[in-house]
């Protein structure tokens, strides 16, 4: 760099990929940045890239630190999980009251709110942030969710909106909420991720197998959709891959990786945060389950053999197949993404989050890797009423949604009888036909759950519980305080909850 | 009773429906048991339950405890979680070591594991037991499934065969494996219960819109399939319950009842260790994410208002339907069987529970609420080849359920097409052909991660994992070190999970 800053006002710990760039980027908007890895090669590959630019990177870590401006604003970007805890560890000592630990990684929410409490105690401010937009993204424009100390957040607000993406000349970045709530967001961020991404490997799947189209077609396919109402970066990151020739062949790089889907583990955080607060989000759950059947390579060809044989190609007007099937992304697609904002506004609920998720679906329009032109759609929802309680009941959603149901139907169908897989258009669709069931069969399911369990059941029009003894007790346990149809005695519930 | 024994042979705390009919049970059985509440009505429930039979209740803890001959055997059947521990805390001080505490009650695997550690360092015998067959089990034959200390359940094995529910003269009760082995093959056993309960409400939903029968054909159809193949428990309530009058009335209770299902964690834990343990149940992650949807039930009203009309009746065959339906029901019940057992042989991987699969089938088929006459043929499966993979590997099995294939897809195809919710039944014909597919779309999400995360990729044939620059580097960020294409250098992977 051109001049060394004594003081540098933002510090990075960990100089991979994402944290190398976030801090070219800051460098690249005039903010003095400072840099910290263990490893001396990573601090070389700063100084490489950074060259021309206010940046200097450190292997020691005192120097590091002494090297920042107080209240020293520092991010750590290291893998998730127990070395975010023993990063603190070794930086506690070494900072002072006031000073502001920023965890940019993909931690979560829990261990977010551990720490949370533990460094508030000591004197520290401490935010978790959601960064996502992958390496290009934190090197040109990333969309952040910061969330947490509010008042800690303001001090590196600036910064944070001179760096991140843009749209309609407004940063991707805004504060979240309390707690954990920045890396809460970006959870479910990476869950919507994993059902648009498994909604776009399943058209891949009948497009190819379906329709027989080679990669070209498809790739054309996919770049048709990208320049509509489909538009999103994962569309177009998958037209590009459908042009991108393996080196030195004369065929698709695509058709020699293998399949065989790994997973950082968002999704799967994101499904099982789901169940924890009992919120139905079929489409992410399938998208997770999905990458661990891909696992299963050599059982999945033993059974292609077992079951086969592999699924013809469907009889159907191509043309009209494809405008079945462009129907049933955007109506998948806005599935999940309703999926996902249905979980937030449930934390929001739970967590005492106060997510505003009209700002949510604004800061993922540009920058983030589930980036689209719907989200528009989803800002303009819950920017029209911001306690709207599923995006399915939004006017302009419910007229484009309804349209988009029939080849949602002509798709599924056809995949089921042709034997092609397609199983993230298939829940989808299973959840919303369940949802738009003002009646659904439950009742069956609670009434078979006091047959066996004496788990009660509620009835329509009555207030309270009842329990049925639903077949004459047997002659030697006759047991009359469990043989009544009416109010059940809550005490008189089993004590084991069998089942 | 007749005689009061002055020293009971076993004692059970938590005197409520199950834990009152387990010691009947043992009575019934000649044993001298004791129990123990601190509510005096169940203690007085014991008393008039157990009269004439060697069994005694106690609502002094001391009492009770200097009741019992040692080494003392304790069995609680108490709510499972933080009662639990409070349970042994109150317990510890009057027990000596050597003495037998055994969790009767549905606790989750990892609390048990940390109780058995626990107790184990404290000198007491400790194991966890999963018991299934609700009240009517508990009391005439329930299935049990004890892990843990081995010699802890030797000294109560003989009075546990004697009350467990017999098959062919075979008691359905076995020692499980270590730790908490018992409690999670419970934990599973009920994952499955929820997946075959959904099965069963999907179908009354089918044969209630789809085909229009009444309540009383309804409830033929599940006669006549519980009187074949089909065989189990579950249909035989289900049966039951579509000839149940509502008291007082000349209309069936289960229409009366809230379509609002409840449950008590057990479906929801399975779903998460699944995910937690990398393997796919779509079928029972349906069966829980629809309980949760069910719960939402103005806001399915309000859906339904906007998304109608309700679903028409199929125009089909009836018979010809009837029949498909038949074969999808048999399809998605081996279905959510094999997701079961391949949970729990994974399991058995990875937590060192040497499980016996086909002794966990043989001991499935009776007093439990999943036994069912297709039990039989997991049993036999296994029984023939103990390292089975998967369900779908053996040959009885395999012919089985390709002659069911066919009505799996007519139905499904029927249902998405007109709008029923069928979302188990969909599910688990997509797990099927995805399964049975040799290839699947995964090597598109493994290109799109690299692209966007760097998170690489592996390629057919070749050793090693790979990194590409699939797009041009932007001028400014030229980064030599990440565009190639050839082995990536571990150690250069983004520190940020950013995907």
């Amino acid at each position: 760099m051109n001049e060394t800053p004594t003081s540098f006002s933002f510090g990075m710990i960990g100089l991979g990929t994402m944290g190398r760039n976030l801090l070219l980027n800051l460098a690249d908007h005039d903010f003095a940045v400072a840099g910290y890895d263990k490893d001396a090669s990573k601090v070389s590959l700063l100084a490489e890239e950074g060259a021309g630019l206010p940046v200097r990177g450190f292997s020691s870590l005192p120097e590091f630190i002494s090297s920042l401006g107080t209240p020293r604003a520092i991010m750590m970007l290291v893998p998730a999980g127990p070395i975010v805890d023993s990063v603190i560890e070794e930086l506690r000592p070494l900072l002072q009251p006031g000073d502001i630990i920023i965890d940019g990684g993909n931690s979560h929410f829990t261990d977010t709110n551990r720490r949370d409490a533990a460094l508030a105690a000591a004197g520290f401010h401490f935010f978790g942030m959601g960064i996502s937009g992958g390496e290009e993204g934190a090197r040109f424009g990333p969309s952040m969710m910061p969330g947490g100390d509010r008042q800690a957040y303001q001090v590196v607000q600036l910064m944070f909106e001179a760096i991140a993406a843009r749209v309609d000349d407004e940063p991707c970045v805004t504060y979240i909420g309390p707690g954990a709530a920045g890396h809460f967001v970006k959870m479910v961020h990476n869950g919507i991720e994993y059902g648009l991404m498994q909604l776009i490997a399943e058209t891949y799947e009948l497009l190819k197998r379906g329709l027989g189209l080679d990669n070209a077609a498809i790739g054309e396919v996919f770049a048709q959709w990208n320049s509509g109402r489909l538009q999103s970066f994962l569309l177009d990151i998958t037209k590009d891959i459908f042009t991108f020739q393996a080196p030195g062949t004369d065929h698709l790089l695509l058709d020699d990786i293998k399949d065989e889907a790994r997973s950082k583990g968002t999704g799967k955080w994101t499904s099982q945060v789901a169940q924890e607060l009992e919120m139905a989000i079929p489409t992410i759950d399938t998208a997770v389950a999905m990458r661990d059947l891909s696992k299963y390579k050599a059982l999945r060809e033993k059974l292609a053999t077992l079951y086969g044989p592999e699924p013809a190609a469907l009889d159907v007007d191509r043309e009209a197949f494809l405008e079945s099937l462009e129907q049933a992304f955007y109506f998948n697609m806005v599935i999940t993404y309703a999926q996902g904002m249905h979980l937030l506004a449930k934390a929001s609920k739970d967590y005492g989050y106060g997510l505003q998720l009209a700002e949510i679906a604004k800061i993922w329009r540009g920058g983030c890797i589930i980036r689209s032109r719907f989200l528009s759609d989803i800002f303009n929802a819950f920017q029209h009423a911001p306690d709207l309680a599923h995006l399915l009941l939004d006017e302009p959603v419910r007229a484009l949604v309804s349209a988009a149901v029939p080849g949602a139907r002509t798709v599924v169908a056809a995949a089921v009888t042709a034997g092609i897989a397609a199983p993230a258009y298939a829940a989808s669709l299973s959840y919303f036909d369940t949802f738009r069931s003002a009646r659904m069969p439950s009742n069956l399911i609670q009434a078979q759950r006091d047959f066996f369990g004496a788990h009660t059941y509620e009835l329509i029009g009555h207030e309270g519980v009842f329990h049925t003894q639903w077949t004459p007790a047997h002659e030697d346990a006759a047991n009359k305080q469990d043989t009544f149809t009416g109010p059940a005695n809550q005490n008189e519930q089993p004590v084991i909850p069998n089942k």
